[in-house]
């Protein structure tokens, strides 16, 4: 393998001194890039994108050619593994995700397959070792998946939810059944990512963007318990390397002190949350990766600047920041305002190092 | 005015003693109850219901006849300020509210008018005397409004949003323009819910349905110190009697100490936060409503049953607990499944008040 050129993001995630806070962002390979649209467009569907390794890797690479960022993010879709179940996974512009057959019951439960990643999902290893290639040791490659709860919502719901009904009516009413789903993917989700870091991904994160939307109880129960069992299954160490592990729950604040016993080397941190908050309540134990709010890249490069200057005083001196966003940059941003963030906290971070 | 037969609602407000924990619950008045569609269809649409005193009086009246509750809310939308500012409100179905006029610059906000409550929202004074009168007594009638922040955010944004990317470009890029339209709705806020109780409401509710999705110190900014402003300027007594106001931001849950301290009588809280945790975080000087999941009443009378028993637990014994769900009900909840979390409060909730 090649030699890594710039380790800020992974030494960051070991709470280890660097230079400056490293930066990358959630769907950095996006709608808001017109070279991205131009992709998809040749690609003819978000699907024929997300399962094509060239394609992938051509739209992994397009925010590193625009923006000094500190690690690309394999471009791909946490609803990878139950198109890979066969629940007929399909993207209908402008409404999002769809999924011809929900699975509401023990019996659908029951006859889903744990998919084999180096068979049914072998176009996402083929993406990752591609990109490897191509990076060329420029910067670390992040792999992900999918929370265990957030993928079940998916699939239960048969799409995207605001209310959540079928998957609250299932967990409340049949929580066996519910654990039966989500231990299965589990078990999917761990042999996913560790597919990931076999192909190459240097790092990896998992989305938990449901896990908010759970009273406490539920939240440890249903989501938070299969995370701890994904990482405690995942290999950590690869080529001689550590391979950290990212964790994220949108909306997951009040909870940070049991997500940073979890077993992860980082946690996301949505932006509703202080920095500060965040590093008081999990004392110490992880990296923290977050958490300039999206909607602030709505604005002008001034008050953009001035908000990267205000989380990165939030989290404060000394090692373990990676600088994010609070949650996946939105299609509307202009890609110029984006320059106005990277370049800020190029500018503004290393007096948080010396 | 006719005594008051049932004060459980107002003494637990007040965090005085009473013999069990009093119920309702947000949308109790709404589309899950089948003889509201019906009202509905005859008032044509859902502004002719809600403009409509006759029609707004029957269907706040609708849940009382099936359910054993301890309080009446005024059938009203948060959107009746925007309305009388003339900004072009209408409902259209299946995509909810649109406004036809969306405000975003200082010369839109500068040109809005503050509504005389006597006048251009005297539709909703005169659903609350007939709704006392028909009331007679049986229990309070609370009055609402939403809190000015998400008012603003349906102004801004032109309607619903999940992106908020008007709303947030004008508090990052135009913080004075969004200050000059947030202290104009204070003031509307502020008469508006005057008007109610001098027409009868007997506790108030501020709905702030968006203030979660909003960074802490904008929170704090834009969204709390408006409603401490609305606060601060209500008649608090009318008859002699103490007229109690609720606060409610969903996803409030980190900032419930700060809230605590707004000048509210209690706080509602939505089903993400513990109500151990928020009574520990409002040390006392509050009482607290909530926090039933509303996904839990799509699973079985058992297991609603058994959620009910949680959340009273986590509040504990003593006063000033007022038990609600912990966002509105939703559309698709079966009528029997309330009345089996109604009947639990009724049977489980005197046990935490011997």
């Amino acid at each position: 393998m090649t030699a890594l050129l710039n380790d800020r993001l992974l030494r960051a995630l070991a709470r280890e001194p660097v230079d400056r806070t490293p930066v990358w962002f959630m769907r950095q390979a996006g709608r808001y890039l017109p070279e991205y649209r131009a992709t998809r467009a040749k690609a003819g569907s978000f699907l024929g994108l997300a399962t094509n390794p060239e394609f992938a890797c051509e739209v992994t690479l397009q925010p590193l050619a625009r923006y000094a960022l500190d690690a690309a993010i394999l471009f791909s879709d946490i609803l990878m593994i139950p198109k890979a179940m066969g629940v007929g996974l399909s993207f209908v512009e402008g409404e999002g995700p769809q999924i011809e057959r929900p699975v509401r019951s023990a019996r659908d439960i029951e006859a889903l397959p744990v998919p084999d990643p180096a068979k049914e999902l072998r176009f996402v290893t083929d993406a990752v070792a591609l990109i490897r290639r191509e990076l060329a040791g420029r910067v670390p490659l992040i792999g992900f998946a999918g929370s265990p709860w957030t993928v079940a919502t998916y699939m239960i719901e048969g799409g995207s939810s605001r209310e959540f009904a079928q998957a609250k009516k299932l967990l409340y009413g049949d929580p066996k059944a519910l654990h039966a789903l989500l231990a299965k993917l589990a078990r999917a989700t761990t042999d996913y990512l560790n597919a990931q870091v076999e192909a190459g991904a240097q790092a990896l994160m998992i989305f938990d963007t449901w896990g908010g939307i759970l009273a406490t109880p539920a939240y440890y129960e249903f989501s938070l318990a299969y995370m701890e069992h994904v990482v405690g299954s995942l290999v950590r160490e690869h080529d001689g390397r550590p391979v950290p592990v990212i964790l994220f729950t949108k909306g997951g604040g009040a909870w940070l002190e049991r997500l940073s016993a979890a077993g992860a080397d980082a946690l996301g941190i949505d932006w509703t949350t202080e920095l500060s908050a965040a590093r008081r309540d999990t004392l110490g134990r992880v990296a923290l990766q977050g958490n300039l709010d999206p909607g602030a890249l709505f604005a002008t490069p001034d008050s953009i600047r001035a908000e990267v200057a205000r989380v990165l005083e939030s989290y404060g001196r000394g090692p373990g920041h990676v600088f994010n966003l609070g949650h996946g940059i939105q299609p509307g941003v202009d890609p110029e305002n984006v320059a106005a963030m990277v370049s800020a906290v190029h500018e503004l971070s290393p007096a948080y190092h010396r």
